[in-house]
């Protein structure tokens, strides 16, 4: 059950890590200098909860922590219940989810941790944009992946901004970085895993083909890169196998979230439907 | 060949299409009330320049005028040149893509001439948020949609953030509004489409499936509905079929651009690959 303190002075230190909300993502207090993982909303803050990231604390209007009601029976932190001008003053803004949750990092599972079970999982490099990073959590989440790996030069998918799109999906879905890039993908390779690596070259075979080719039970790793650049040829060197989404001739390349999905939805797609054309 | 004219003071009225460009989407003097359609950005003015909206002028630094280079050969009317300061002054904050064209709205071809040839058209009912508009846009171009029909209560395609968003393609990708909704289905139908709704319900069938019952030749409209409601009964009662995407069991159901793009795709799918499982 949580301990609720009312708090009527935005200026309470109690309330300092929510401070400033807007630039809260440099915490040289911190270790690494990260901010904090904070939950927006009840939903998110829900997801939080039941997540590996357990906030130590929660700030919110009265009619949050009502709403969150039963949810909050097995959290054992203070509630600082403030008036909504208090938090607006808190934070720096007008946040009308009227809800927060802060959570410290917590060390991230290893590699091995993360594949265990898992058939298909997303590998990420260059996908420096939180808002593409958090679309993907929530894509893949839908979609049927199972975990993602961090390649190189990715954003941080537990700033805010990430953690919202993702709609908390990166708390629950698990994730780890590969130390050493592209050199990680041989990791994947000797797990078992058939490495796809998404290109936009018309050269390539299709998608559907190449994970045709590969049966529910193959264990899959689709490889996905930053929207201008794509992946480099070191890394694409790495792969098992390319492959393209089909495009309309002349167009943009789709943005690097959507054309995940497109890949995900082909592989959970294939699991499911192996009998139809 | 622009007529280059150098504006110095940020209060010209000659650049008054550009003030306060945050708030320029209500104008009252304007036919309808609704703003001039702006385009952001070198690729997006050559897009505006290459489409049915002729821009009136543009405004922007000299870079982005000789960026552009070649493209405005065939433009005949006033660039105002300004320095960044001046730039900033007039449109109320700092456009880093450093150029704008603005273009007058022309009345929407209708429905006949949208279908014409189409053999595959996005029908959208309740997308109200701009982004997701731009984003379906997008995608819908991207991945080989012919037109974009518009039924009831979505957003404004043709707003600043949409046509950003959507890269210039809602300049390009023909669309229309149906005046009567649900009504208007039937003139779908009529036309020869076979009106596929997007439904989360898990009783429809696949996608997949209710796509492979159409060859390439047949004509489908996808239709796709808002986020959180989906579309309304009556919508759904007067489709061909309904369609599911597969989800993961117990997640939220995908953003309405990407669910959109899944099925935009699954059609170019089984459009291109009729003999891949």
């Amino acid at each position: 059950m949580v301990n609720v303190i009312d708090i009527t002075d935005a200026d309470d230190p109690r309330i300092d890590d929510y401070r400033n909300l807007n630039s809260s993502d440099r915490r040289p207090d911190l270790p690494g200098g990260k901010g904090l993982v904070i939950a927006e909303g009840v939903l998110v803050v829900q997801r939080m909860i039941e997540s590996r990231f357990a906030p130590h604390s929660l700030l919110g209007v009265d009619r949050r922590l009502q709403e969150l009601g039963s949810g909050l029976d097995a959290v054992d932190v203070p509630f600082y219940r403030v008036a909504a001008e208090v938090m607006d003053r808190c934070i720096g803004f007008h946040l009308n989810r009227g809800v927060l949750a802060a959570a410290r990092r917590s060390p991230e599972p290893d590699l091995d941790t993360v594949l265990d079970g898992a058939r298909t999982v997303a590998v990420l490099e260059g996908v420096n944009d939180h808002e593409n990073i958090g679309s993907m959590f929530r894509n893949a989440t839908g979609l049927g992946i199972d975990a993602v790996v961090f390649g190189a030069r990715c954003a941080d998918p537990l700033y805010r901004r990430a953690v919202r799109v993702s709609m908390g999906h990166v708390l629950r879905l698990p994730f780890t970085h590969l130390p050493e890039w592209p050199a990680g993908i041989a990791e994947l390779r000797s797990h078992g895993f058939s490495v796809v690596a998404l290109t936009p070259d018309p050269e390539a075979p299709m998608l559907a083909e190449v994970l045709h080719d590969r049966g529910p039970a193959d264990r899959v790793a689709l490889l996905v890169g930053a929207e201008g650049p794509g992946l480099r040829k070191h890394t694409m060197n790495a792969c098992d196998a390319r492959a393209r989404i089909p495009m309309a001739p002349g167009t943009d390349s789709l943005n690097v979230a959507t054309a995940a999905a497109v890949a995900f939805y082909e592989r959970l797609r294939s699991m499911q439907l192996a009998d139809v054309g």
